[in-house]
């Protein structure tokens, strides 16, 4: 069902300060730059191979990503794998019991649609699903 | 120089445990077994599109994957990039200040060349170096 490692999010406290070390010092690009008002945070895209580094930013501390960073400091919060379909990838997984956060798809950044399943069933890593196109 | 993901290793408490939770939820497979003495963990992998989820359960709590898992509980312990070459990878790393965990390339399982980047420069992220082949 999890196909590639498409993403890998990291929160960051400083996102151009980031930007500036994953650029300089991976010699990665910035492909995109983007803002989400509604989930509290600011972000940069940097492809590697077939899939990016997303760095994430948060801007308010109430929201998800400002309490990750508030609780667990920088890192990983969350790694997205490519399935085929989301739709089918949740009636699976709902099938097994595995406790999702998203019970349904929604709109994903650049055209993905995306769900969230809890990392309590993942060894305590928060997996995004993503489909593409 | 960061190429795909090919390796997400997730160090947990029990790897039979988890074996079966993955392979139940999450329709995977393991592809092989395996353990490291000198490293102190027993290890399982599973492929996952291009690459693989390496679950780790560490045997010896003085050596590093029982400490980290004693220190953060379960959770993601590293990542593993794809890179064509770990010599000119770790010689662009150092250039750039990067704090490096091996100063030189060793071997890694599965007819691999590996090398280990401190998460220090990396928001927090253990990155591991994987040269194929």
């Amino acid at each position: 069902m999890l196909g590639d490692v498409i993403e890998l999010s990291v929160v960051v406290r400083d996102l151009d300060q980031a930007i500036e070390t994953f650029t300089r010092q991976y010699s990665l690009k910035v492909h995109h730059r983007g803002e989400s008002k509604e989930f509290g945070f600011v972000n940069a895209i940097l492809p590697t191979g077939i899939g990016h580094i997303e760095l994430l930013q948060p801007t308010d501390p109430t929201k998800a990503v400002g309490r990750f960073l508030e609780k667990r400091g920088e890192g990983i919060h969350h790694v997205g794998y490519r399935v085929e379909s989301v739709v089918e990838a949740l009636e699976k997984l709902r099938a097994a019991g595995v406790r999702l956060i998203d019970e349904t798809p929604r709109r994903g950044s650049r055209g993905t649609t995306i769900a969230f399943v809890h990392p309590r069933d993942m060894g305590g890593v928060l997996v995004e699903l993503v489909q593409l196109g």
